[in-house]
C-alpha cells in the first residue's frame, strides 16, 4: 500500500491545524508562506482561538473545514497531535504533514506518541510526512507548507532532505541564484513517508527532472536499491550522505567484519543503483543544476574555452582527477580557430583566446566546439577583464548555445563583476560556476551517469546447484554455535557448490594418516577447534607433511602445543588437506548490514587484507556486472587480469564463488559474516579453490584466541 | 644579490610609463587605481603624447620625472620596453613592473626581448616583476599598480600569483567579503622576481601574516625548499599548484622513473617545507583567512556548537576525513550545558542546542567550550531560523570570543539571511563559511601546520663513509654507458656504504662454480648484460642452485636460452650471489627532477610496485624526519613497524640505505635514476641487503629488452 504522494505538493486544499495570528509563532510564518507563492487551492487556518487570520476564516476544528481539503499541516504540541490526526482521518483527509517536534527524537515517550500517530494514519489510509520536519514546497503549484523565508527559483530539481535545517540553509543560500527547484520535502522522523517513497513519487512527477537528496540513514536498504536502480534509468538521483564517520568500533571477528562497515554498504548500494554520490552541499546543487538544464555528454572528451591560462589549468586538473580528457580538437576546428582568433591565441585545447577575447570570440569558439565530432562537452571560462563586459559575453554564449546538443557549462570567475552574466546564463539554462574546479566533479558526475544509463539493466544472478535444504540441515546441526571454523564452513560452502581444496576431518593421528594417504603426500594439517579462529596465529597449521611419520609427529606436536597454549580450547581434531597448487590468493567475504542485508567483499587475500584495504563491496543480490565491478575496482582485479605479462586468472571462477557465497547469505539470515580467505585463483579455465573459510552465526562474537 | 622588494609595494614615488588619457586603455585604469586607494607617494604619468592626465603633470620621458620615484610601471609595446628600462636604470630607478605582454609567452623572438630586459635590469641592479603580468597591490600603503576593478579588504593575507587572471578573478570574488589582504603580486613570466623571491620578501613584511600563492611551476626547487622551510617556521605558506595533470608520458626505465613524476616532486617538497597545499581556489582563501585571524590550535580536538543536527553531521564527517576528532567534553562542561540549555539539547559533542537556540545560548556554549581543557578548536554552526536573528547571534559570539586563545570558526549556512552576520563576524576576525564541510579542511590545515611548527627544524644528514672518489672512478669507467645493471651498480652502492647480498661476477661456467664454492651453496645466478634490465622477465635469474653441477648446467642453459631469445644482447657473464635470507622486500629509488633535483622514493618492493603504488617521495637532501616520513607514509612502513604481531623490521637500516642512495645522487648529477629493488629488510638490528639494483646515467634511455 504505497499511495500517491501528490496531495503533499498539489492538494486541492490545505488546512493548517494550529494556525496562529501571532507573528512570533512558526505557524504564522507557515500560513503566510501558504498564501505568498501563488498556490491556487483553498487554504484553511484551523484554531479554536481565532475567528480569522490574514482575512481567512479560521475554523475551530478540522471537522468543520469545508471541501476541498486534501492535506493537513499540523503544528500543535505533540501530545495533541494524535487526536488531531484522528479528526483528519474522520474528515477524509489522506495526507498530513506533522511539523511539530517532541516525538521519537526526544525519547521513548515521544516514540510511543509517534507510533500512535502512525497507527491512526494507517487506520485511515492516510500518509504522513514528519513528525519533526519543516514541511514541503512545490514551486509549480506554489504550495509552501514551510516557515522558511523565501524560496528558490522554479525549475526541475526536487530536493528531499532528512534534515530540515539543511533544507532551510540550502534554500537561504540558493535564493536569487537562479538554481531552479520543482519541489522540496523535509522528512523529519520519517514515521511513514521515507526518502525512498519520495524518490518513487518524484520519479513520476513531470516537473521533476533531477532528484537531489540529503540523507542520514536509509532504513530499508534493499527497497532503496530496487527503487533507485529503476528510477535512475530515466531520472538522475544525486545524494549527499551524512554520518560517514563510523560511530564506535564494531565487534570485529573477520577481515570482512573489520572492513565492511555501514559506509561501505551505502557506498556499494549507490554504485549499484546509479546514484550520484557527492561529498558536499555545494557539489550537490552544482551537479543537480547541470543535470537539470543540460543534456548528458556522449563521452568524456571536454573542450575548455577560456580567456586566461591559469583558470584553464585548474579546470584541466580537475577534469583529469575525475576521469575526463581534454578533447583532441579536429583539424578543421583548429584551422577555423586559427583563422578567426587573435594570432597569439592558443588553439589547442584549452582554447585560450587571451585576455582581449571579445564576446563574438566566445560565440565563435563555442560554435566550433559544438560542431567538432571529437568534443563531448564544453566548459567556458571567463576571468573579468577591464575592457570586456561579462554580461555581453554571456549573451553571445547563450545565442551560440541555442543549437547545442552537447552539455555547456560556464565558469565566470569572480562575483562582483559577473552577477549580471550569471543571470543571463541561468535564464538560458547554462549553469555558471564561480571557480574552475567545478568542471571536474560536475562533468565527471554527468559522464558517469550517462554511462550508467547506457548499461542494460540486468537482473541479479543465482548460480545453479545451491542445495538449500542440505545447507539448512548443516546449519541446524550447528545451531548452538556462534562461530563455524573451516571444518564446518566447508560443509556449507560445498552444499552451495563452491570448490574446496580436497581434505577431510580427522579426530586423531591414525585418522590423519589415513586421510593423508588417501589424498597423497605432501599434505597440510590444520587444527579444528571452535575456539581457534586464526589458526596460523597460534601455530595451528603445518604445511608440507611428506609422510605418515611426519603427519603423526605433527599431530602430536600440534596437540601438545595447543593444549599448553590454549588450555580451555576444545581440540576436536585436525583437517588434512592437499597442498595448494600455485595461484593468486584473494578474499571473498560477506557481512550482514542491519539496513542493507548481505554486503559482499572481494579483494586481495592473505593476512594483509586490512593493511592494504584493496577491497571492494556490493550489496547482495548481485548482478553479473555488480560482481565484475567488485573485481575490476581492486588492484587485485588488475593483477588477475594479466598485469605485467602475468597469465590471466580464472575470473569466472571468482565470479562464481562470489555469487554462491552471496546466495548462501541471502538464503540464511542467521549467517552474520562469512569469509573465504584465501580463495586460491588458478589460471583461466582452471578454477578457484577455497583454502580456508569461516562463518559467524546470529549475534555471535568469536572467541577469538 | 637579492635586493629588497619593498619598492614594489611601498615606493616613495611611482612612474607609469605608457600612461594614457584614453579610458579604453588598460594604462588608464592603472593610473586611476594608483590614485584611488590612498597611496601617499608621488604618482607620475609618463607619456610624450600627453601634458596631463587626471590633473597630474604627464612627463614625456622617465628621465624628466622628479624625485621621489622608486618604482616604474611599464605598459608600452614590448619592443619599446628595453629602451624604457634602460632609461629607468639611468634615472636610478631600482624596481620596475613590466605589465606588457609579447615576451617569452609568444615565442623565441619574445624570449630574446625578455632576456635583453633582464640583462639591462641586472646591469642597473634593478629588480623586475613581469613581464606579462597584472601588477602589484599593497592594501596598507594603498599602492595599486593593477588595472583590476576593486580591491579586497585590508588584512594579513599576501597573495602571490603566477597567473594574473587567477589574481583578478580572486579579487573580484573576494571584494566585499571581508577577507583581508596585505599585498598582491602577479608575477607574469618571472624574468627576474620569482615566487620564491616574493616568499622571502613577504616573510619580512610586517603586515603579512599569511602567504598564499597560486603556482604553475617552481624553477629552482632546491632554493624554494630552503626558503620555504625557514619561512614556515613563523609564517604559514598556503599554495595552490596548477598543472597536476602530467603532460605526456615520460621515458620510463624503472619503477621509480614511472612513479616519481613532477607532481611527486612538488608534493614532496611541500611536505618537507611545511607548505600547506590546497586543492581549490576556495580552500586557498578559506584556510588563509583562518590563519590570518585565528590562533593555531594546540591539538586536534574540535567542539561543534550548532542549532541543527544535519549540518553538524556534515561538519563531523569532514573533521574525521581530515584527521581531527570531536573533543570529549569535560564533565563540568557537560553539567554547565545541561543546566543552562534547552533540556532537549544534545550536550555531547556536537553540542546541538536545537532550532530555538537564542543568541545568549551561543555565547554560553562558546564560553564553556573555550574554558574546557579538552577542547582545542571550536566550530560554530547556525542555520537560519525564522525567529532568531543571525546578526545578533554573531554579536554574542564576538563578545564571548574576546577572551579566546583557541581558534573559533563559524558556518552560518545560507546567504540571504546571513550577510549581516558575516560582516559582524569578519569585522571581529572570526571567519564565517557558507557550508559545514569547510570545518575539516580548514581546521585540518591549521592543525597540521601547528604540528609542523612544533617540530624542531632539522638539518639534512649525510651518512659517514661515502667514498666519493671511488664512486667517481667507477662512474668514469662506465661513462659511455647509459644503463648500469646490477653488476656495475653494486660497485657504486658498495662505495657509498650500502650492504649488498654477497656475490661476485663470473664470465664463464668455471668462474661461476668457483664463485659459488666460495660463497657456499645454494646460490643464485643472474645474467649480466647491458641490454637486459628486467632480468627475471627474460629468464635471466636462476634460484637455489645447490651444487657445482647445477651451477654449470644453469649457466649453459641460461646462455643458450638468452642467445636465442636476445641475439643482439651482449652476454657478459653472470652474477653469483648468496640466496637471500628471510625478510621484507622494499624498494628505494631516485629520479632526478629537472626543477627539484634528486627525488627519493621508498615503498613496498617486488614486481608489483606499480600495481600497488604504495610509495612515498621526498626531495634530497633529506633530514632524518624526511626519511622517516617516507617510511611511515606507506603501508609498507606500517607492515615493517610490527603490523599483526610481525617482528619489527630494521627501520634504521632502511633509513641508512635511503640516505646513502640520496648522497650518491646529490654527489653525481649524471645519475638520472637509481633503484634498489628489492632491498631486503631483516628484523631489527640485523640490517638490510641490496638484492638487486640498477642505475641510469645522463640522458640515458634504457635498451629495455
Amino acid at each position: 500500500m504505497r499511495s500517491d504522494l501528490r496531495p503533499f505538493f498539489a492538494p486541492a486544499g490545505v488546512a493548517l491545524i494550529g494556525a496562529s495570528d501571532n507573528p512570533s509563532k512558526l505557524s504564522h510564518g507557515i500560513l503566510r508562506n501558504m498564501l505568498a507563492y501563488g498556490y491556487q487551492g483553498a487554504v484553511y487556518p484551523v484554531n479554536p482561538k481565532n475567528k480569522s487570520i490574514f482575512g481567512l476564516t479560521c475554523y475551530p476544528d478540522i471537522r468543520q473545514v469545508p471541501d476541498p481539503v486534501e492535506l493537513a499541516v499540523i503544528i500543535i504540541p505533540a501530545p495533541a497531535v494524535p487526536e488531531a490526526l484522528e479528526a483528519c482521518g474522520e474528515r477524509g483527509i489522506r495526507a498530513a504533514i506533522i511539523i511539530s517536534g517532541g516525538f521519537k527524537e526526544v525519547g521513548p515517550e515521544g516514540a510511543a506518541l509517534e507510533k500512535r500517530c502512525l497507527e491512526i494514519a494507517r487506520k485511515h489510509q492516510m500518509r504522513l510526512i514528519g513528525p519533526n520536519c519543516v514541511g514541503t514546497l512545490d514551486l509549480h503549484t506554489g504550495l509552501n507548507t514551510t516557515f522558511i523565508q523565501g524560496v528558490p527559483a522554479k525549475g526541475g530539481i526536487s530536493f528531499v532532505s532528512q534534515s530540515g535545517a539543511v533544507g532551510g540553509g540550502v534554500i537561504d543560500y540558493l535564493r536569487n541564484k537562479g538554481i531552479g527547484f520543482a519541489t522540496f520535502a523535509s522528512l523529519g522522523n520519517e514515521a511513514d513517508v521515507t526518502e525512498t517513497d519520495m524518490i518513487e513519487y518524484l520519479a513520476t512527477d513531470p516537473n521533476t527532472r533531477v532528484i537531489a537528496a540529503y540523507v542520514e540513514s536509509i532504513r530499508d536498504g534493499q527497497r532503496f536499491l530496487r527503487v533507485a536502480r529503476t528510477v535512475t534509468r530515466h531520472k538522475p538521483i544525486i545524494l549527499l550522505k551524512a554520518g560517514r564517520t563510523e560511530a564506535g568500533a564494531r565487534a570485529v571477528s573477520s577481515h570482512t567484519g573489520s572492513l565492511a562497515g555501514a559506509n561501505e554498504a551505502y557506498r556499494a548500494a549507490f554504485i549499484q543503483s546509479g546514484v550520484i554520490e557527492v561529498n558536499t552541499v555545494a557539489e550537490l546543487f552544482e551537479i543537480a543544476t547541470a543535470l537539470d538544464t543540460q543534456p548528458l555528454p556522449q563521452g568524456s572528451r571536454v573542450t575548455i574555452i577560456t580567456n586566461a591560462g591559469g583558470p584553464a589549468a585548474l579546470a584541466s586538473d580537475s577534469l583529469a582527477a575525475h576521469g575526463l580528457q581534454l578533447a583532441p580538437l579536429a583539424e578543421h576546428t583548429r584551422q577555423a580557430l586559427r583563422a578567426h582568433l587573435n594570432p597569439a591565441a592558443q588553439i589547442d585545447n584549452p582554447i585560450d583566446m587571451l585576455g582581449g577575447a571579445e564576446p563574438p570570440d566566445y560565440a565563435f569558439a563555442l560554435t566550433q566546439a559544438l560542431q567538432d565530432p571529437n568534443v563531448d562537452a564544453i566548459f567556458i571560462i571567463l576571468v573579468p577583464q577591464a575592457l570586456v563586459d561579462p554580461a555581453e559575453v554571456a549573451r553571445h554564449i547563450v545565442q551560440a548555445a541555442q543549437v547545442a546538443t552537447k552539455p555547456i557549462l560556464a565558469c565566470f570567475m569572480g562575483e562582483y563583476s559577473v552577477g549580471q552574466a550569471r543571470e543571463v546564463l541561468h535564464q538560458a539554462g547554462i549553469p555558471m560556476y564561480t571557480f574552475p574546479e567545478s568542471a571536474g566533479y560536475v562533468l565527471g558526475a554527468m559522464q558517469r551517469y550517462a554511462r550508467w544509463r547506457q548499461y542494460p539493466l540486468a537482473q541479479p544472478i543465482r548460480p545453479e546447484g545451491c542445495q538449500t535444504e542440505e545447507a539448512a540441515a548443516i546449519l541446524s546441526q550447528f545451531a548452538s554455535r556462534q562461530v563455524l571454523g573451516e571444518a564446518e564452513s566447508r560443509l556449507l560452502l560445498a552444499a552451495y557448490g563452491l570448490s574446496l581444496i580436497p581434505g577431510s576431518f580427522a579426530r586423531n593421528a591414525e585418522e590423519a594418516i589415513e586421510a593423508a594417504e588417501k589424498l597423497g603426500f605432501p599434505v597440510v594439517m590444520k587444527i579444528v577447534s571452535p575456539q581457534v579462529l586464526h589458526k596460523s596465529d597460534v601455530g595451528g597449521i603445518r604445511l608440507n607433511l611428506r609422510s605418515a611419520t611426519e603427519v603423526h609427529q605433527a599431530f602430536d606436536e600440534m596437540m601438545t602445543h595447543l593444549q599448553n597454549q590454549l588450555p580451555h580450547a576444545q581440540l576436536e581434531g585436525v583437517l588434512i588437506e592437499a597442498m595448494a597448487p600455485a595461484g593468486h590468493e584473494v578474499i571473498v567475504g560477506m557481512r550482514r548490514d542491519p539496513n542493507f542485508g548481505p554486503v559482499m567483499m572481494f579483494g586481495l587475500g592473505g593476512i594483509y587484507v586490512e593493511l592494504f584495504r584493496d577491497v571492494a563491496f556490493r550489496v547482495a543480490p548481485l548482478t553479473r556486472d555488480d560482481a565484475l565491478g567488485m573485481i575490476s575496482e581492486t588492484r587485485a582485479g588488475r593483477l588477475l587480469s594479466g598485469f605485467r605479462n602475468q597469465p590471466v586468472a580464472d575470473l569466472e571462477a571468482i565470479l562464481d564463488a562470489i555469487l554462491r557465497l552471496s546466495s548462501l547469505a541471502l538464503d540464511f539470515p542467521q549467517i552474520q559474516e562469512a569469509e573465504i580467505n584465501p580463495l586460491l585463483v588458478r589460471p583461466k579455465g582452471e578454477g578457484a579453490l577455497v583454502l580456508d573459510c569461516r562463518i559467524l552465526l546470529e549475534h555471535g562474537t568469536a572467541n577469538n584466541l
